[in-house]
């Protein structure tokens, strides 16, 4: 697509981090996704990403309309520094892209003993409680912490009930979506996973009002005013969508996508070494709970997909064959040999 | 108590604010909590505030066993100066007790043109995804942030489905709670209201794996390790509890329980006026989004609280029976006129 090399390895890096930690939706199948963006001239592989404002601990990067994958990166970086300089760093970054896996960003902030702070709006594809309307994203949040002897905390989760990439699964596999996860376009609750293809809307985090989806409304709705009202993305149905046959709103009220980053210095606060001592303590605490029947054990955030990270890089990532299709497909139009 | 006039103000003025609200188990009800908490010993009334390590933005306070509804706001302004002079602030507070509502501490960042943030881990109530153990507080989030025309977003809410104020409503009137709110002993669904005396737990917010309990379970943890690791509180299910009944476990791991807040001043990313501007126009395009049958209206965070503050500022604050008894009984022995 005319990246630079670094670009495309940094880009590589975080697909391929995807597929080894079993997020498939975010992976290499996402590729013929960000090629057609470029085609439709929407992503541009040779940005000036650069700082347009900052005080010591914050910063808004515009993105110059990059690959979200290369622009979210080097807003991280700008976080770590400011972290080292001044305890935190807080980045909002305004004309920008899909940016990948949240967890990934987050958690370069752990080898440099920080905490780690990702998020991003998305393509309108939520309701808000008591709505019909899709306004928000599925506005994922990652929150990446250091341990000592245990391996790091990461967690990292759309803020609906189910990920998108879920619901695909039961699409192609004819099954029925649990309650919960979707809503009808009339705002019915439906077991139906085409539902959304129909103007129908993934649910906030809780389902139904009962169930406290007004909490996941608040925490959608956050990360999109985080994302994009501190930094002058788009924001709520305004955002632009992701896949390139749809048309992109005429009023805009900002530009691209918005992502949030953040790093704290964990000596900011107490020594790293206590800290770690103390996270290691959670960890162990928390792993070896008792369980519930038909469960074996309590997960820590970041374990599924390490297990996953690790079964992958010795028996390989497998390749949905749609997919695969893609790639061929793509390598041709690239002139790329497969 | 024997606090000072100040501290009692300050102390006062949020459990009104929680009455006004709408709130009512965390108003005056609570009253009779603290002055027993302050009889077990576990209240300092004349605590030395203090910050024992700080960073331009950040800061961790000890609150000397303090009550938390005086060491919060103490902790928010030392993160309000900290936002003057590095854009953004954000302190760990250890030593500390139960802090009354989230959302009032946190606004107290709006009338500075800042976004405020506060968080608190609280006793062991809830149980990790897949657990029967009671690990986690239902530690509450709440972000303010400011509008320019319209009211500010207030969200303020616990990391579970439900509140524990909510299942106390129900088990007053005998009333079954929805699955998805607590499990009994053993780990499997119930509607009993009672079953969390019975070692039972709340559960996060989700309330089952199937509908993103895992979810729930990171909030939750997160608050828990924002507050506690960072400063050097108790944290999980070392938390002491608010009831002064239950005993302080032996084997604590810190000071207190915790809390987190944060400021970020607007013009440390954007000029307020721009940002409001906005913030006006994603409240409003929310306000008046389309409805699912059966309701009104889409809600905007902080709009049911404001509701019932302004009728309550007409009608006044309906006191339960109980805790009219309570407060009899309570100014007696204070020898307080009633």
């Amino acid at each position: 697509m005319g990246c630079s090399e670094e670009d495309s390895q940094i880009a590589s890096n975080t697909l391929i981090a995807a597929d080894l930690r079993g997020v498939d939706s975010h992976g290499i199948a996402r590729l013929i996704g960000y090629v057609r963006l470029w085609e439709s001239g929407r992503i541009n592989t040779t940005p000036e990403i650069k700082i347009v404002h900052e005080t010591p601990s914050t910063a808004v990067v515009d993105g110059d309309s990059g690959l979200g994958l290369v622009v979210a990166p080097y807003a991280m970086k700008v976080a770590i520094k400011k972290a080292e300089n001044a305890g935190t760093g807080w980045v909002a970054v305004r004309n920008t892209n899909h940016f990948g896996i949240a967890g990934k960003h987050a958690e370069m902030a752990i080898e440099k003993d920080m905490v780690g702070i990702s998020m991003t709006n998305a393509s309108p594809l939520v309701a808000p409680t008591f709505s019909k309307e899709r306004l928000l994203g599925t506005n994922p949040i990652a929150v990446a912490i250091p341990a000592g002897n245990q391996p790091p905390f990461i967690a990292d989760f759309a803020t609906t009930t189910a990920a998108n990439g879920k619901l695909e699964i039961l699409q192609r596999n004819e099954e029925i979506a649990p309650l919960g996860w979707i809503q009808d376009s009339e705002g019915y609750p439906t077991e139906n996973p085409h539902a959304l293809k129909d103007n129908g809307a993934l649910l906030p985090l809780g389902g139904d009002r009962e169930h406290g989806s007004h909490k996941g409304y608040c925490l959608g709705s956050i990360v999109d005013i985080f994302s994009a009202i501190f930094s002058g993305a788009n924001y709520g149905p305004w955002v632009p969508p992701f896949v390139s046959f749809l048309p992109v709103s005429d009023d805009s009220v900002g530009e691209g996508i918005g992502h949030f980053m953040g790093a704290l210095r964990i000596d900011a606060f107490r020594s790293a070494e206590e800290f770690k001592m103390h996270m290691d303590n959670w960890i162990t605490r928390f792993r070896n709970a008792k369980t519930i029947p038909g469960q074996e054990r309590v997960l820590i955030p970041g374990d599924p997909e390490r297990e996953f990270e690790n079964e992958r890089k010795t028996n390989g990532v497998p390749l949905n064959e749609k997919v695969v299709v893609d790639l061929k497909n793509l390598s041709k139009k690239m002139s790329i040999e497969f």
